[in-house]
């Protein structure tokens, strides 16, 4: 049923506003995933695509002064990649559209297609279009397409027992973000982890191999990405923290500023590691670390901490 | 060889950033048809996929007093499903990539969301998935994937002696918008067709199946858009003037506002026309009308109005 809302976006928040919207949206028969998950997949004669959109704008998603234009394109085209990465997919092609102002300087322009296609040719994924638009603030949109050479994975197969794994850093970027939030400039190697993520690309098609039941990517938390898993799969997960070793830098960063470093590995996102549920016996190779469970107690998507109901770890969310 | 660019992206115009841009983009070998074109054609595991992106900002690409919501939404999708129509292909999915600020009416979102479905629907495409970001000004990205039954229409293949046929309306948005731009609502006919353009979905693949040398659709203005398939296929194009019946609203607009009503078929765009290329024995189906010629004579690239160069015919260009 199509959903109404009442006020203004910011009083509904990102996610009520994306469930509103998407209810709009009647799927054809040729759709196999619709909105609601990291990307879409599509039916197409003689195969399938997975595909996916993010937006960035400046000031909200980045800044001039903190990042590069090569470190926004790395930044912008990873942040798009992972989400075919969390279907389990390879990222074959990006199209970009770029929303500028006529007085931006046309090298950085250059040096953001420069940092676009580098991060891109990590994976082997070629920049085939776009599109320039006038427009005060810039505005960088990317679309991937990727294919899937196992079953996607989705959001909603998790099972009670299964064990929840992530690969990838953890709580890097927001360590660097709160560095830079402070005027600071180092540690670098967080910093830099702001600057231009390293998803773990071989992962997701890695889990999707080994038939994980479930998977996101986290953009824009990891407790809160891990309740998008929770919700769709309607159970709940519990996160053992004892199974994280916090890294050095951010043990100096949280001492540094006074935070609790567990904080950046709880809340943080924009590392774009994957977060995957597996059933409980798999083996799971290097580069997979367990970090919970998944539960049929509680309430269904809740995510709890070591078995307690965590406070003020909220992720990213547009809006609010 | 990637090119380098000095000064802004206002003085370089949208063309010559483009060129440089893409330049810094190397293509896969899965990449049938890159940077340059109408839209990209991919090659997946067992297929192809045309896909292509359009980006809108408010006050540049719309205006919220002269349209509404439904309209824009509308507009914004046959904008993108119009470039894989003018490759030979159908739009199956589209994503959405919205900006808005926090103070944006969700009433106004959702009907954008119903415009997009509803444009979408008229060809069996779906609106598969998308973003929110936080923007100032609302910025709509909407990318599209489509299929083709039969080998994709570039810019680049017309032929010395093709017949240059087009379907669909011209200078009908051009006109609205110039009725708009003077403060008026009517005739209602030309401002709604600014507000909805109606793409000739069928004429693509149509063309397609014909045998079209070259196609791509009228985005910007009819000449600029020649332009395009002239340069791409480094030959000249006459247009036939004689050819057009410039229709009653046209001229009456044109007569109300002291401007020659062949100036918005000529430099018109947003109908979202197609123009291709025909094999000068090709007999054409209803809904198509030859315009003119493709010739050798003349430097490559060059579009002649009734075999003069025509002035001040220009269309769109972004920052100029």
């Amino acid at each position: 049923m199509p959903q109404s809302l009442s006020g203004t976006v910011g009083d509904a928040g990102e996610f009520v506003l994306v469930d509103a919207l998407t209810s709009r949206f009647p799927q054809g028969d040729d759709v196999l995933v619709g909105p609601g998950d990291d990307a879409a997949v599509l039916l197409l004669p003689g195969g399938q695509a997975v595909v996916s959109v993010d937006m960035l704008v400046q000031k909200r998603d980045f800044r001039l002064d903190w990042s590069t234009a090569t470190d926004i394109g790395h930044k912008a085209a990873a942040a798009s990649m992972s989400d075919i990465n969390a279907m389990g997919g390879r990222p074959t092609a990006l199209l970009v559209a770029l929303g500028a102002a006529p007085d931006l300087d046309a090298g950085w322009a250059l040096e953001l297609a420069d940092g676009l296609a580098a991060e891109a040719a990590k994976v082997g994924c070629s920049v085939v279009g776009g599109d320039i638009a006038r427009a005060d603030a810039i505005t960088i949109s990317i679309t991937a397409v990727g294919v899937c050479d196992h079953p996607v994975v989705r959001r909603s197969g998790a099972q009670p027992g299964d064990m929840v794994a992530l690969a990838g850093r953890q709580g890097w970027a927001e360590a660097g973000l709160a560095v830079l939030g402070r005027g600071f400039r180092s540690p670098r190697v967080v910093v830099d982890a702001h600057r231009r993520p390293q998803p773990p690309y071989d992962a997701g098609p890695e889990a999707a191999e080994l038939g994980a039941t479930s998977m996101i990517d986290i953009s824009d938390g990891l407790l809160q990405d891990l309740g998008h898993i929770a919700s769709a799969s309607a159970l709940a997960i519990d996160v053992d923290t004892s199974c994280f070793e916090v890294p050095e830098p951010l043990q100096a960063v949280g001492a540094a500023l006074g935070v609790d470093p567990m904080r950046f590995v709880l809340a943080g996102g924009e590392d774009f590691g994957v977060v995957a549920t597996f059933g409980a016996a798999r083996m799971l190779p290097a580069g997979w670390r367990v970090i919970g469970r998944v539960v049929d107690a509680g309430a269904p998507g809740v995510v709890t901490v070591d078995g307690a109901l965590s406070e003020g770890a909220g992720g990213h969310q547009q809006f609010r």
